[in-house]
């Protein structure tokens, strides 16, 4: 890795928290429910050997003097040089793991432990131990440890964990009890420890560490908090913390929901006590998962990418319960914090199929019952449930709106394949066959309504997307792709979204044939061959697809293989041979695949995937999405096709100025631009498939 | 007035909130437990009469096209110059009011009406009426009205009322019910008409105004929300508003408090409901008040002095209750946030005596019982309970620190004074006997501890603090004016501190003769006639008294006179006059102020008062305090003394860059610098006593 000091989340699972660590400066810290990094500053450090001076890891930045709000007229404070310094960077090492994120400088070493579980369905009926288990998994904290390296050194050193205030309204404090000490800002962010340790509340580290008399140690005018270790003489040790967030009041409006680990902990301290309790517990299953996820068949690009993906998707986790007592499971949309976005619930299906199925069952019902709507095709979805912890009217997105032909319009064929796409996945990897029977008649509905959106006409389908919605009101239906050009923005004969159709109509054939549905079985195979023929028919002569058919559009477009994906994970690997029922759309796809995959058409200068040869904006979770086609289902080598490029896509997201944003999605030309701080990056779970 | 764009709190009582408004730019809005203006954009406006385009008051400033994010290959908007513009200063008239604030310019006005109102006493007997004021006293919402003259318009004409967002943690939204409609953010912030309007969410104003269709008001990823109305046309008409705030949640830690608010809202729509019901009574409430303190013998200056600082009073004031129902009344203290600070307590004093006795009974109590120490001469007060919503532990205050001679060192003499005149004070002009008598143990406690910090040993007793608390370990104890230098900060031998002590004693004789104790009594006259016969001693030969006694000295500071007004609300008159029984003290002081208030002495070159001769530093709530004693106690000539000076003080609240603080306390040169967006000035309303 070129450059280690990228940020990574470090979240609870289902809190919408992270402790963001590992950019320069004031750019991380404890936050709860944010657009990006905290930025506030961080305090991890040690007394030097000789004494009376401090080091820290590098992620704060000198401040100003607060004390000069109270006293107008003081002069500067001097300057400090060489009392509180930052750890040089050539000095520290970085040993990153999806559970687990260490630093290593001198006699320091540092690490995090964020767990990677699946979340016990709350529906089912819950034994003793599943309270326990679920108590554990959604624990809004992650864990730390802090060790010196003492030994061979005559004085007892001091070493210190902490950060500035996050947020403005609530001040920084102490907690003080004979279990365990704790640091922090009001009752959301606070770390704690069970070890002997003090805590202090001053106007900077240095203003805390100078202070000849504890008592000033709280001093809670202070805007810095930080547990103070005292590491005897010639000793190795090792301080447990517990980094833990606490969010008890109402979290969401419109509908009216609290986090669900509410039902656990009434503050913060309840979850720092249990946090420090189970603490070793909580260590073994990060160490266990780290190895579960410690694939030796991939690249270290593949690793890095995987984990700093997964950690980003927690980062965005929320997971509720409404007044009745239901279960609501919410993924944010990264920066954008729309709330389950369903075409990246889509997208995330396989994490979610791989991690807790129940919660892509919750999405969908969720959005059956209050973010469905009907237009002059029929059922579908809508974009999202709304944004920023505010769950818009039923029947209504946040995002969607009329009279538009390009980002901000209705997406309504996108999230009505989407939805069909997840339940049908759903109910063939999870088992839930008596949920897939209960959803039978809105899944004709959905069929129905897919029908309708090809051709009104039975005789005019050709399996593609051709009927804007009337809520666009004269505009057009974009797809996911909102922010590219018409090459992947456009829904209406578009061959990425006519790509995910094809897969829809394979996935109901089954669904139809297995419920006895033998007429609709059926119709949904002659659409799917029709759609199949409709692309398969437009390959030119150049070797490729066009993005959009038969409306003069010559983009270039790795998407197109996308919707493979789904025959795969519904275990219908039939469909995707070459000698198969499809095998001409098949060897149209490879064939479009190796004609793009060409340095100035779908590649970047620097070897990176570039999704469409008409724009310079290219999306790391579906780059990872079609990689896994390319390669497990089409058969194109990863050295030739994915290993460099891989190296170019860890760049992006290790670049020295814009790896601030922890994993995020949208590249444009080799910087993170936009979709920043996000979670479908999750994509990449299908590469454990291969 | 020279600048009337200045920003003013407008504020609910009790609720820790205010609308701010006035200053030009983004710099006001809803805000809600803040060391400062909510720095957002405020949008009042209408159309122009020729139509299709819009006018706003300047409470605003142009932002980025915020769909760049979502879209960020878009070019950039072009410049909408001449559709959304600011309404020219020139243009603008301002009346501004204790309980309203109105602005009008062309066809628009608008007012928003906060009130000024006694809170009954939440531990009284309760009949319904009384419910019923507390509720309509207690709401947390201002009012506001929208009139938009468009008599001689052939169109109709539309306006709008909003804002844009404020915190990160909750999106923007519309409230549409039968009855209103709202528009803000989360569950916080928003503002509210029962008027026939539409609630609108957008990018930007121009956003909304400009859309086709007005289902895209319903666009929740934006960060502005407005109400809008339409303005038939040839017609005048005015819309009722409720700015309504709420936080439900747990309000304070370390004690666990709510607002008090919380028993009768459960959430913002029932704010809002209930102060559009009650809008008249609350309109007509606010009108009342705004002629009981309009009083035709203050100069302009004064008015507009005592309004303002009342306005900011209540945006500091957090009416809360804790678990077992029992009501804590916090005074924050502006933008340092420290909670019921005791040397503001006795400043505000007056105030509260005014307008709801109870609250100081609370404080006194609150302090008594959990933030009351013990050093070596006995019994004391912290300087605070807390910062920031953060209760320290019992005992503590979040701003005093050991071995410091100057800010953040220990207040213990000034505290103890000040808890004893407040205490005196309150039982006199409460005629609550009954806590007097219940308290008669601890004030003796009190006096006892003031006779130890005079000298342990009687016979060296001068009546003035020479003991320092073993608190300061060393150090030294200051006074309220921490920030100023030692004229003003020392404690020790300080006639500013000397003058309250004798205040203190005086009530002390009283209070005790009144109780009985006919040897305390005697004891406490003793020590009032040494310290006047102190302080008298020390009056030079150049006529004035130095700052601090016998510590070669030379400053000459105002606040030697401050202690005066104690005596005057015991309605000690007899103590005051020149030839009573302390005339001699009296004429010193006398001797004192009319050589000091000199320029370059203790006036500045604009005329301004300065509190001390040796710094540049000068507290307006003191200066206000001082005023009073001056002319209505010492008899000194406003004409002469006070009108010109007035003059420079409100020049200096309505500085054109700093008067963004609304009422601020100190002023260095004329310039606010800091206690900014502060309660103290309330101390103007002694001039009513006048």
């Amino acid at each position: 890795m070129e450059n280690i000091f990228y940020n990574a989340n470090h979240s609870p699972i289902g809190a919408y928290a992270s402790f963001t660590l590992g950019f320069p400066g004031s750019s991380g810290g404890p936050g709860m429910e944010r657009t990006g990094p905290a930025d506030t500053n961080v305090y991890i450090g040690v007394e030097r050997r000789e004494g009376g001076s401090y080091e820290s890891l590098p992620f704060f930045k000198g401040g100003e003097d607060e004390g000069k709000r109270y006293d107008v007229e003081k002069k500067d404070k001097e300057e400090q040089t060489g009392y509180f310094d930052k750890i040089q960077a050539v000095e520290i090492t970085r040993d990153f793991r999806v559970c687990s994120d260490t630093w290593m400088a001198g006699d320091l070493t540092f690490t995090l432990y964020n767990q990677v579980e699946s979340v016990p369905n709350p529906q089912e009926s819950q034994t003793d131990g599943n309270e326990e288990q679920m108590k554990i998994t959604i624990l809004p904290a992650v864990i730390g440890e802090l060790t010196i390296d003492n030994r061979g050194c005559k004085r007892t050193r001091r070493a210190f964990f902490g950060f500035d205030e996050v947020e403005a309204r609530y001040g920084m404090r102490r907690f003080i009890s004979s279990e365990m000490k704790g640091a922090g800002q009001g009752g959301a962010f606070a770390v704690f420890s069970n070890s002997p340790c003090n805590a202090a509340v001053g106007f900077c580290p240095e203003c805390i560490l100078s202070e000849d008399d504890r008592d000033n140690w709280e001093f809670n005018l202070g805007k810095t908090a930080l547990l103070i270790f005292d590491v005897p003489a010639d000793t190795k040790v090792t301080f447990p913390l517990a980094v833990c967030f606490y969010h008890g009041a109402q979290a969401t409006y419109g509908i009216e929901t609290k986090y669900y680990y509410t039902n656990y902990f009434s503050k913060i301290e309840e979850v720092a006590a249990f946090a420090l309790e189970k603490f070793d517990v909580i260590k073994s299953r990060c160490l266990a998962a780290n190895e579960r996820f410690n694939r030796s068949d991939f690249t270290e690009e593949q690793r890095f990418m995987l984990w700093h993906a997964i950690k980003s998707y927690y980062n965005s986790s929320q997971f509720l319960i409404n007044g009745d007592g239901e279960p609501v499971w919410v993924i944010n949309e990264g920066e954008f914090r729309m709330m389950n976005t369903m075409d990246l619930t889509v997208d995330q299906l396989f994490f979610e199929m791989k991690m807790n199925p129940w919660t892509v069952k919750n999405e969908l019902d969720f959005y059956l019952h209050h973010y469905s709507y009907e237009d002059q095709c029929g059922l579908t979805f809508c974009h999202d449930m709304g944004v920023a912890n505010i769950f818009t009217r039923e029947g209504k997105s946040s995002y969607e709106k009329c009279g538009l032909t390009d980002c901000f319009s209705y997406m309504s064929h996108e999230q009505l394949v989407n939805w069909l796409c997840c339940a049908l996945v759903y109910i063939r990897q999870s088992g839930d066959l008596q949920w897939g029977e209960e959803r039978k008649g809105i899944i004709i509905k959905c069929f129905e309504s897919m029908l309708n959106r090809d051709h009104p006409v039975p005789e005019k389908r050709n399996g593609v997307m051709s009927i804007d919605s009337t809520k666009t009101k004269g505009g057009a239906e974009i797809t996911t792709y909102d922010s590219l050009d018409v090459s992947l923005g456009q829904a209406r004969n578009n061959i990425y979204l006519a790509g995910k159709c094809w897969a829809a109509y394979i996935g109901l054939e089954e669904y139809f044939a297995a419920g006895g549905e033998e007429k609709l079985a059926v119709q949904a195979a002659g659409q799917a061959a029709g759609c199949a023929e409709t692309i398969a028919d437009h390959l030119n002569e150049n070797g490729y697809i066009p993005a959009v058919m038969d409306e003069d559009n010559d983009s270039r477009i790795i998407p197109a293989i996308e919707g493979l994906v789904f025959p795969y994970v519904l275990g219908r690997k039939d469909v995707l041979k070459e000698d198969g029922k499809y095998g001409r759309y098949i060897k149209a796809l490879k064939k479009h695949f190796v004609t793009i995959m060409e340095s100035g058409i779908c590649l970047f200068e620097d070897g990176g995937w570039k999704l469409s040869s008409t724009s310079g904006n290219s999306w790391l979770s579906k780059i990872y999405l079609c990689e896994f086609v390319a390669a497990a289902i089409l058969g194109f080598d990863r050295e030739i096709y994915m290993k460099d490029a891989d190296k170019a896509h860890v760049r992006w997201l290790t670049h020295p100025e814009h790896s601030y944003w922890c994993w995020s999605d949208q590249i444009v030309n080799g910087i993170i631009s936009a979709s920043k701080y996000y979670p479908r990056g999750v994509t990449s779970i299908l590469w454990m498939e291969g």
